[in-house]
Parts: C-alpha cells; structure tokens; sequence
C-alpha cells in the first residue's frame, strides 16, 4: 500500500545521519525509543530544555545558529554536574515543513553535536504554531560524585569560570542583527560549554551550576539549596566591561553565558587556580558562603568597594 | 537579596512532592540535573514526546486529563521495547502561569505517575503563545534484549494486543465536549499502557512497536524497518465497531489507543495466546510477514474477506 510518509521522509533525511556516534549508543534514531549501554560504575545524569521563538532566541535568527545555540545551552547542565556527554534527544515543534530550514537547522545541529560530542539519539517532530525546541541531554558522572547545588559549605569561597556577561551584552544587537555572529554576538549564539572543567572540578568543588538566568540569581540558587547566605564582590566578577561602564550592571543578571559558578573549600584555592592551565578555562574568586543567621538569611548580598551594593536586577524572570 | 522567584515558587509548589519515589533515583527535581543509578545488566531506552494544544489535544481539556494522557502517550513508548518504566522529565510551555490550571495539571500527572510508577525526575518551565508539553521517558531492558522495529522474519505471525479505534472512534465526542471522560473517551484520555504485556514479549516477539499514528501506518514502519510485506486480514482486527459500521475504517487508520502491534514466529503462536490470561490483555493474530519482492515491496497490504481491499486512509500524518 502507497502510503505518503511526509514527516517520516522529512526527519530521516535531515537527522538520521551525519551526527557523531557513541560507542554505548545500542539504538538511535528511528525506533520508539533510543537505547544506550551504561558504562559500569557511572551515574547517569539528564536534563530538559526548551526554547521558544522570541522567548529565548530571534525567530528569524539563521536556522544553524538556532539549533547550535538550543543544543549548546541544553548540554551546559551536564558540565554543571561534572558528567561527561553521552547523548540528546530533540523534540522540535515547527510551524511548517520547509525542507531548506530544516536542512539548515540540521547542519547546526551535527556541527555542534560534533562540537560537543554529542550523538543524537531520538526524536520527536510535531507541528505548532511557532518554533519551539525541546533537548534531553545526558552523561555519565562517576557513581555518587555528581557536582550538586545544595553541597556547598559555610566557609567555601565562590567562583566562577570565564568572563560573565558577553552573552548578555550582546543581546540588544542580537535582536536588531540576528544573522550576525561576530563580536560579542559569538557569545550569545556559541557559547563556550565548560565539560572540561565540569568534569575536572568533581571532587574540587563542593557545590556547582552553569549560570543561565543571570550569575546574581543563579548564585541564590546554590544559597538557597546550601542554607547559606553568599557574599559577592561584584566588582572581582570579570566581565567584558569596567565597574563604571553604563551596562556592566547587565551582566551581573543577564544570563547566556553558560559559565559555571561553584564553590570550593578555601584549601582547594590553588588546585581551582591551576585548572586555568586548560584551554579556555579561567576560573576567579569571586566571594564567599557563610551560615545563614537572622540577620544574613539564605541569599545573596553583594558588596561593591567593600560596601553593601543592591543591583538593579537579579536575572532572568521565565514568568 | 530579596528576589521574584516567580517561576521556581510555582514549579516547587506544583512538581516538587507526591510523585512516586524509585529505589534507583540519586537526584530528582531541583538540581541542573537528575541522577540515576543504572542497574547491572540492564539497558537504558528513551523516548521523547511533545503534544501540542489542539493538534494533539483540545486546549479546554480539563488539564488533568490532558496532563495524564500526554504522559501514558509517551510512556508507551517504553512498553513497545519491553522496558520496564524508570522515569520521566516534564518541559512544559504555558501561555501564562495559572495557579489553579497548573494545580490541576499537575495532580493529573501525579495520578498517572503513581498509575504508571513513573518518578519525575526533572523538568523546565517556559512560556509560550500556547500550551506544550514534552515528556521524555525512559525505562530498563535486560541487556540486549529490548524490542525492536527491524527484526521481524518473514513467516512471523503479525500480533496487536486488546482491541484497536476506540480512541479514534471518540475523538469526535472528546472535540464536542472535552470534559467528559466515560464511555469511549475513556479509551482516548486513559488510554491503558502495556507495561507488563511488553516486558513478557522480550524473548518471544520478534519485533514491536506501540500504535500511536493507526494500526495500517504503524504496521508500515515494521514492514519498512524489517524490509518485509506485511498483510492485514482486516476482518480479524479487534475493533469496538463490526465491519459494516460506517466509522469501522476509522479504527484502521486511528491512533491513539497505544496498544501494541507485534511479530512472532509461529511456533510463539500459543505462548502469545497464554499472555491473554495476564489482567487487561487480549493479543489477537491479525496478519503475517512475508519477503519482500519486486511484486510485494516493503510495505502493508490488506484483505477483507480474503480479498484485497484498500482503506480509505492509512494513519495520521503530522506534516
């Protein structure tokens, strides 16, 4: 019987190969589930991410940069768990079947796959009204030493990776300029995702997360999941801007740069400094955790030339 | 720092307790990621799922039978691989941040959870123009031994479990009055999940997969994952309405009702039948697989009567 395989024949072709494979990969695409080996003596760790046109990205971005973007924001969780990348899964919501689009969305896709070592494993296509990606990623962490956010520990110092606040910087050009992915714009459509790192820093810090709201919000994240309150010296966090420039304010809440934020013990301070020996890695002190008392709950405060400072803004509101 | 904490308040409130536990669960809701500790000797299958607000449900559902229903869809997935479930992840996409409707959707899903003994594990919040839920699940197989769509034999006798339409049959009704949940619309919101048929199948179904898009256009992927010629003796596929009915074609090529369809070796024929004494199953041979050759290509081809016969439509086409 003749059957008209419209969206079967559209996914085949754009994601069934091309993509990086994994050696623990026993099924990809193409059945009702994936199917993986787990390595022995390793926990699995996933997440889910989604992103809406115009909510999270310029619909009318190029469709590559769209689709790099989506899978690299989505694989910053595993780097924040210390995990090593295993795999993903795309559920992808289309307005339409425009076959040069979804050529185009696919090329970013197995660029970026291949990028992070990313094989893909399944997928869903539906229709909608507008372009929304959702991406399951997963890793595998050595078994009980995943990074956590509510082990952090009165007394540890606070860091961050890289320079915050590009992504967010670049966002006003982003949305005038979407097809351009030079400057601070690089930032913003290819952030640099810290697996490395992620994986070097289990048993280093005590607690960890990749900053994807805004590094002032993200860090009330490990406060309140630690029961303690954080110390930030906002003007130790290294950002593409001087203290006095109008917009350095945007990069303490924006949010994009998917950079991790950890804590370590303060006798861990020269392992975490020589861990900047690794390519694209420079991590910087940047304040403390101390006991959430009375008076100091569990939050962030932030100081400015050693006086107290109040943001303007905290970070990304989803609603 | 006091902060708006909009969207984690209304996330923790709603998804953060009730859901069942599992043993394997290192890590649930809250973190970057979730953690899991994969058993020895088992496989890990995964599936991802969106549903889309009237296209794959209608918007005024009641939000607990449309969180309920999303989530057996995409767990079927797991039963089609005879896996038994572990766990989900929930993106979701709202048009706004309804406490009530998100109360509401939220009991729906824990309900099912407990039905299905499915942990939530993790999710993500976003706003959109309209709702979108994604689920991805995933389950344990015995290694190596999961159901697959590409290994049918020519010869296999062709299997669907329980009876195939009703959920087609109601669609009707359920778009007329999306409230009610009795008679045949029961069929379509909770809609049964065979765990524990597909979990019996590994080691005696040579191939499987769940009916989400109708029995004719399913059956085509095993004819097309195995390169075989499957014939449907249409008269002998358990349907609610007999053959004479005006809408029993409907129940041919409607999805929805996520029983299993399933290849076997004849000589499995009566340990197939013996699955019919396990509660809520009743298997029903409804056709066979032969090689493909130049006059019967990969494909699906029904008799009704013994004669050749060519329905009206195969299944639902997404694009």
């Amino acid at each position: 019987m003749s059957q008209t395989q419209g969206e079967f024949d559209l996914i085949r072709r754009c994601f069934a190969s091309g993509f990086p494979l994994g050696s623990d990969v026993l099924l990809g695409v193409g059945d009702d589930c994936s199917a993986v080996r787990p390595p022995a003596g390793y926990d699995l760790v996933q997440s889910i991410d989604t992103q809406v046109a115009d909510v999270h990205f310029p619909h009318n971005a190029p469709a590559h940069l769209i689709a790099g973007r989506a899978l690299r924001c989505a694989a910053s969780d595993l780097a924040a768990m210390g995990a090593a990348p295993q795999g993903f899964h795309l559920a992808l919501t289309l307005p339409d079947s425009n076959p040069a689009w979804l050529d185009q969305f696919a090329h970013g896709l197995r660029t970026t796959a291949h990028d992070l070592g990313l094989p893909l494993l399944g997928g869903d296509t539906t229709r909608g009204p507008l372009l929304i990606i959702t991406i399951s990623v997963q890793g595998w962490v050595p078994q009980g030493k995943m990074l956590t956010r509510h082990t952090a520990k009165a007394g540890d110092e606070l860091w961050v990776s890289n320079t915050i606040g590009s992504a967010a910087l670049a966002l006003p050009d982003v949305l005038k300029n979407p097809a351009s992915e030079l400057g601070l714009a690089k930032a913003y459509y290819h952030p640099t995702i810290q697996f490395t790192l992620g994986q070097r820093l289990v048993g280093i810090a005590s607690a960890c997360m990749d900053i994807s709201d805004g590094l002032l919000q993200d860090a009330g994240h490990i406060a309140r999941a630690s029961q303690l309150a954080i110390e930030i010296n906002a003007d130790q966090v290294p950002t593409p801007v001087s203290s006095d420039h109008p917009h350095w304010q945007t990069c303490l809440s924006g949010g994009d740069d998917y950079q991790l934020l950890f804590s370590a013990a303060p006798e861990r301070h020269n392992d975490i400094l020589a861990l900047n020996s690794l390519a694209g890695v420079n991590c910087t002190c940047i304040g403390r955790l101390t006991a959430a008392d009375a008076q100091q709950g569990a939050g962030v405060s932030v100081l400015k030339d050693g006086q107290p400072f109040s943001p303007q803004a905290t970070g990304y509101q989803h609603f």
